[in-house]
């Protein structure tokens, strides 16, 4: 269930109150706090970063981090999965992750629950998009359904075979069928 | 609460079936109810409906219907207000209006209820513009916002005193805000 706290605050204020979990985000100048992840969401969040990661890590190409709070355009929010391009990486001196990401993703992930917000959800897509995101992608697992939001493109709707797009720096060939086959984990079944 | 009847029917099975109340909606070879209306939902609907008919029924220009179910493209969806510019509307020998419409509406119009699935509601939106509607509105009254359609393009994310893009066969002029304060009924207000 998302909550809402109605009362209004500036960006500033809501980024000095203690972290929340789950995650709260701050947008249109209202707290909402995000659901408590369930099974399928723990699951395709989990896979969505181990196959990104697993091309993208090793080259040095990209990163994708589940739950990251990302601060930018005067919203903070905290996509399911951001992928960012490694020269888009705020790194330390020591070469560590740096704690705060003040930039858009360049592909976010949002998979949606039974009870969340969904409205919401396409908001901070859209805001996404508006500042250099380059992919969107809103997953319905209940639907096995994916919209994919591209900048500046009407939304498309993806089911089945439907093969998903991703951004050039990624080579992953991937149908929404096969996202949606993570569901049953284990090794890959015939009748799958 | 949207609820959903997992086994696969055609749409001419559907269609067969007695209408429900709330009406039940044919997407992707599934069934899914739509809620309950409630108090904000049944005003705001009532409101678009009377805006533009009040303007386009005398010039005969187009109308707008609520709960009119529209069977075209696979789908049979019910859409809260479809707007149809006259020519488009089947009318009867007695120049009556027919009761099955089985083409896209010009303009469609969905009111999120809290628990409603906003995900089937924004593919029943992007169905209609791939098959020949002009705009779509999605009203999200909890958060004050509408999320515009336009074919082609990236969706619009409105508030406040954002103006709403309308077809080009209608003259009005209207606000988020002044959408939204129909909420309140009655004599105008100055706090309003």
């Amino acid at each position: 269930m998302t909550s809402t706290i109605d009362k209004s605050i500036t960006l500033t204020e809501f980024l000095q109150l203690p972290e929340t979990k789950p995650a709260s985000e701050f947008i249109d100048n209202r707290i909402y706090q995000k659901p408590m992840p369930q099974g399928k969401h723990s699951r395709l969040q989990f896979k969505l970063c181990d196959v990104v990661n697993q091309i993208a890590e090793p080259q040095e190409i990209a990163l994708a981090f589940p739950e990251l709070r990302c601060t930018f355009g005067g919203r903070s929010i905290v996509p399911d999965v951001s992928v960012f391009t490694w020269e888009r990486i705020p790194f330390d001196v020591n070469g560590e992750v740096e704690n705060t990401f003040a930039v858009p993703t360049d592909w976010v992930i949002e998979i949606i629950s039974p009870d969340q917000n969904a409205t919401n959800v396409i908001s901070n897509i859209l805001h996404c998009l508006d500042r250099g995101t380059k992919l969107g992608w809103f997953l319905a697992p209940n639907e096995r359904l994916v919209l994919v939001f591209l900048p500046g493109q009407q939304p498309l709707e993806m089911r089945g075979s439907d093969r998903l797009p991703v951004p050039d720096f990624l080579d992953l060939d991937l149908t929404v069928s096969q996202l949606f086959d993570w569901l049953k984990p284990g090794k890959p079944r015939v009748d799958a």
